[in-house]
Formats: structure tokens, sequence, C-alpha cells
């Protein structure tokens, strides 16, 4: 069964925004057994739209549209549909009482003339309601196809998604299952894994496929079975998962299915009772942000310190002015000062500590941009490794929050 | 001077990855007066990629390609286009020299055949040689078209894009100007703002558009103008923009090409040679680390504490017991008192302190799931405000991260 996404605005196409509606739809969509063939991205053009339901409609069975349903005059995706399925907008009297309900409650502004406009729907197009905002969601049946409009706006079309949009094509069709499996690994590149595991490569089951992902210096190894039989797809994949650990399993830290690294640390202290707290230099913040953004997190995070200034180093986080001198503030040294300091500070089992040079310019050390300290301090005693990471500053600083989890993991697992 | 993108790849229409490269590769060429009609994601598929290039050749000039350029089976890009053009891969010399010298200098594994296939490319193509990764990016003329294609490591993209692509596509075309000039406005929806400009929006010159952009309560209005004559296109930005600010100034508090609102108070905060620290609860070091994000942040970041347990409250932020008991964490008082610590003790001119429940279940506090209080202490006292920002954790958190700006820059204006 196959969906294809239109996703309506030109302020995707001058790069104004980046599309995220796209990935959120495509992956639920496939959980779901529905695979997502094209994803388009058209202006706010009568004929532009009308150009892209024509070509979706001609490759898949469902054609999810998002965007251009606001009460603007750059908002004409309800008329074009009506000019594709020659109809007309007649007014909805639960949208509309959803409208003027969202007014009375949160919109300070009286209801006028052009918001009501909103409540107006195609004839023929079943109405999906919007709790969170005025543009209502549409289902419209047509010559064995579903075309489904959604707001643009993410928070509302994720949530016509979950209540509506996904039991709807559950209902309206039978679907095939796809299952995913991904491999995380680490320490080689994708041409380097792709000959070790050749073999099984070219053995694959056929109804398997395998994907490389390399990003930020690591690949992650997609595996996707489709299908109609549940039991076959989860026994084929198992099987290429175990042949793959068994030849690389020396590479492979963890599997994406799993979660994000930051939930999985969560999950780890939640259930071993640890707690943690971060001091961070060129992280920035980022690593406390990553795991606060876990629901619960409050339970194993005890606080974290952001010692951007080498002042802050020494006043909060105690570390002595002759260590500094004598390493720098870009040092073993003082990541490991730093974490032990945090965790008796902030009374964790964990303390995880950042120091480096994020660059653009080298900041109060004399460490070449690129050059980091990560420490994990533990009753067990304190690890601290150094890395080369470039020269450029995101990715520097994703690089360290990254690594820094997966140390926290490692040690976590010595509990 | 249309383009258009095709995005190439299984992990986007499965919503493994956002395509974020589309929306950077847009902005890019918008700005040298190239209009992008049209993004395509496609598939690793031999039909689907040149179904696609067909498609996009019909409607643009340039067509701009990423993705599929790996080592590895599934990368199929190349020996697509051959197919496409009708040519054959040959051995590149230059880029054969680069694979190796990027394995000789940054690779642990040993190079590989696999590898120096890399060095394949159509013969027709001029290779765009890339700095940071083992793909070359080709540039393909073919019947007045350019076809460009680059890796899809947004990095490597970014490098090949900013070198080689839009100096190539400056020089290789005449272009139009675009410009753009987007107006940040609170307070109001848009139609209502829609009505409060509805005589300037039906007046507007027929070579500038406007646009509604809402998010997360905010609308934002984009002017776009497009023409040959740079002058006249200013000229009537700069009018509309006048009678905008004329009509709803009271509501627009700044404009998006200005910067970030993190690099506009890192701006003011050098300008003014003033400092800042923050004390994050609910923010979790979002704060500190979007303020980081800005190179050079060090000038005026002290630092942060990220106070997530009650415990970090009082202990750190030495927010008295008291005062706990009497308001509960989630107060204005002890927002205020977080404030005006981190500042005394991280020696800052600004202290900015967040604290709020974000949800989902309700922590240390009594206060319902998204309210929140923001302070902001400085030599002039301390200004504090209160929110209810409804119950979805990462907008709650989002919400508050920008909030916690827009106060600060309002302080600081007052300097």
């Amino acid at each position: 069964m196959l969906a294809e996404i239109i996703t309506i605005g030109d302020e995707i196409l001058i790069g104004q925004i980046v599309d995220t509606n796209s990935a959120f739809i495509a992956s639920e969509l496939n959980k779901i057994g529905i695979s997502v063939f094209q994803i388009t991205s058209v202006q706010d053009d009568r004929q532009h739209i009308l150009k892209a339901l024509e070509e979706a409609s001609g490759r898949a069975q469902i054609v999810l549209m998002t965007g251009g349903l606001g009460p603007t005059k750059d908002d004409i995706t309800k008329l074009t549909l009506c000019e594709y399925f020659d109809d007309t907008l007649v007014k909805d009297p639960e949208v509309l009482k959803n409208i003027e309900y969202l007014f009375r409650t949160y919109i300070s502004t009286p209801i006028s003339e052009v918001n009501r406009r909103q409540a107006l729907v195609p004839s023929r197009a079943k109405v999906l309601p919007n709790a969170h905002g005025t543009a209502p969601g549409m289902w419209i049946e047509h010559k064995d196809r579903v075309y489904i409009s959604l707001p643009g706006v993410p928070f509302e079309m994720k949530e016509l998604m979950a209540n509506h949009v996904l039991p709807g094509i559950a209902a309206r069709f039978s679907r095939p299952y796809i299952l995913h499996k991904t491999l995380m690994t680490y320490g080689l590149g994708e041409s380097a894994i792709a000959e070790r595991i050749s073999l099984i490569e070219n053995s694959l089951p056929p109804f398997i496929k395998l994907a490389y992902l390399p990003n930020l210096g690591k690949v992650r190894l997609r595996l996707t079975a489709k299908g109609q039989d549940k039991a076959i797809l989860e026994k084929g994949i198992k099987e290429v998962a175990d042949k793959l650990y068994a030849t690389i399993g020396d590479i492979i830290s963890g599997e994406e299915e799993s979660g994000t690294l930051e939930a999985i640390v969560g999950k780890l202290l939640t259930s071993k009772q640890l707690t943690m707290a971060t001091a961070e230099s060129f992280t920035g913040g980022k690593i406390a942000e990553q795991i606060t953004s876990v629901p619960g997190a409050s339970a194993y995070f005890t606080g974290g310190i952001v010692a951007y200034a080498t002042r802050t180093k020494k006043e909060l986080l105690q570390v002595g002015e002759e260590l500094i001198e004598k390493h720098s503030v870009v040092s073993a040294e003082v990541a490991s000062a730093m974490a032990e300091n945090v965790r008796r500070i902030m009374k964790a089992d964990f303390g995880i500590a950042t120091t480096g040079n994020a660059g653009p310019t080298k900041g109060d050390s004399d460490a070449p941009v690129g050059t980091v300290f990560i420490a994990i301090a533990s009753e067990k005693g304190t690890v601290v490794e150094s890395f080369s990471m470039g020269n450029h500053r995101v990715r520097i600083v994703q690089k360290g929050v990254h690594k820094a989890l997966e140390m926290l993991q490692k040690e976590i697992l010595k509990f």
C-alpha cells in the first residue's frame, strides 16, 4: 500500500522552514505498514498543487497534504481541492463551534468573518476535528483513493495524525507489515563495514533490505522487512541481525529502536537508582538539555553547571588555579577535576564533564580548535578521554554530547 | 531562473531522517536570485530517480540532487546519472588522490577497492572536489540545463555549495534579484493581523508577495520581492515595511533577517559590554545551550546552573527553604531568587532564571503542567513574568527559552 506526501507552502521552497512534517508522517505511516513512495514540496499555487495532486494520484492510493489551510490570502489548499474534485465549499457547523470555542477560550482578539470562514470545507470532505487550531483536517474519498489534508503547524498535524488519520487508514486499508531494525556502529566507515558483512548482504532474504546511514562519523545499518506475515518478517530480521552481531558485534553500540542515547541512559539510571550531574564547558549545557528532554529526568538528574568562563570553573566548580595554570583549562586534568567536583557538589553518583575548544577562536586555552576532553567520575573512579573533533563548531558540540553520553552509558553498565 | 531539488534516499521516505539539506540549498539559491520550483524526495531506486530527473528537467534549468553517492550497494545515483545521460563511469585521478589522502590522514581502516571505486564519475561530469569526504560533487551540462549531484551528508554538501555550486551558478546564469524581509510579530493571530493590514496587502506592488508564517503562537510576515532591478526591489520592500510598521508597529518584535534571538542578544551584550548567567529549571540548560551556540559567547556568558532538582535550587542557588515552602518551587518568588542569586554567584550583569512544570507529571510542585515563571535580574531590579504554556512538554521548553530571550532582550535595551 503506497502513500504520497505533498507539503504545501512557499516558506518550504525558499528554505525559510525545514519540512519536519514529512519525516513524522512517513515514519508513522510506516508503523502501520504504509510505504511513502515520494514526498513533494510545492508552492502556494493553484496550478502547482493541482499538478502535484494529479501526479501523486497516479502513483499512490493515499495522498496526504499538509499546509495552506490558514485563514489568509496565501492559503488556497481548500479552494484548490474544490477545483480538483469539482466540489464547493460549505460551512461546517461543528468546525464553526470549535473555532468560536477556541476564540472564546484562548484567543485575545475578537473573532471575525475571516476566522468564521475557516469553517468552510469541501462538501464531500469528512471533517477531522482539530482540537488545537482553527483549521480542520479533511478526509476525501475519490476513485478508490483517499486524500487527506492537514494543517502545517506540526503540533496540530501530529494530533490529527494520531487521533484521526492513522486509525482511519488502519480501518480503511488492509496493509502489509513493515519492520525496521537499525544497528548503530562506531569506528568503521561504510565501505569497511560493507566488506566485513558482504557475505551477509549478498545472502539477504528477498523481503529484507539493508541500508547504510553514515552520520557524524558513525554508520547505522538499517534492516527493513516488508510482507504480509509478521512472524516471518520478525524471524528474518532476527536471523540477519544475529548474523551481523556475530560478524561485527565488536563495532555495534546498540539498536536505534531501543531509543535515543539519552533515553537509554535514563532507563539505565532509573533501573539502577543512580543519579548524575553535569559540568559543561564547550557543550554549553547541551548535555543537560538532552538529558532533561526525557520525561522523568528529574528522578536521576540532580543538576548541571555550565562553566563556560574559566572563572566559573574555578569559583563554582572549585577547579584549582594551579591545576589550570599547569595543564590549561583544556586538559584531561581539568576535565577530571570538573567531573569529580560536580559529582560531589551536586551529590550525584556520576559527574560528567566536558572541556574543549569548539572554535572559531582559541578562547581561554592554547588547545587547537576541535581538541576536547570528556570525563566521567563515579565511586569507581574517573575515566577521561580526549578527542580531536575537527573544526566545525556545531559538529564539535554534537559529537561531544554524543561521546559523553556513550561514555556515561559504558560507566553505568559497570554498576 | 528556476531550480529544482531532488533528495535521494530511502531513509527520507521512511521518515528516519529529516531532510534539512533542501531548506539550506533553497535559501542559498534564493540569495543569488534562483527560485526553487519544487522539492522532490525519491527512493534509492533507478526508475524513480530517472523519472524525477525527467520531470524536474521539464520544469527547471537547474536540477540539484543530494544523496546516493556513498560506496555501498544502496548508493546508485552515479550509475543512474550515466543511464540518464547515456554516459559511462571513468576513474578521476584527482578524486582518487583525495580519497587516498583522506584515508591516510583521517581514516583508521585501510583503503579498499570499494573506496577507490568512489573515484568513478560520469565521463562528462565536471568534478566538484569534496574536501571533507570521499564522494565528489558533480556538475553536468546537458541541453542548456545544469545537473548538480552532491553528497547527502549535510556538512559536506554545505561546503560544496559554498565553494563550488553557488559560484558556478552565479557565473553560469544571469539572475533576477530575490529579496526577503520578515517581520516578527507577537500577540495577534493571522486573521486579526490580516484585517489590520488588509489595505496594505490589497495595494502591494506586483513584484512583492506577502506571506503569513504562524508558529508557537507568533506570526511572521514575510515580504518577498523579485525582479531585475535591485534598487526598485529594495525601495518597494522598504515602503511596504514602513507601512506595516506604521500600522502594526505595536506588535512587531523585530526582523528575522537581523538574526536569531540568541544572536541579537549576543550582539547587544557585546556592544554594551554586559554579561549574563543562567539558572534553569524546566528549560534544562537549553537557554545556556542556545546562548553558547553563538560563536564568541564566552565574551558575555559567564556560566549557568541547571537546577533541575529542588535540592540544587537550595544548595547551589541558595534559594531559601522557607521561600520554597511558602511559595512552592514554581513561583514568581523562587524564580526571582534564582535570577538574583545566579547573577551574584556568577558575577554577571544579568541573571536569567526559569522555573516551571513542563510535565508530564507535576514533579516537585503543585503547579499545573504548563505553568512557568521566568525572571531577569539586573542592577535595575528584577522582572518576573508567569505564563501558562499548555501541556506539550517540548513546546513548553521551546516557548520558555524563546520568552526568556525576549525578556532578556527587553532588559538589555534599558542599559
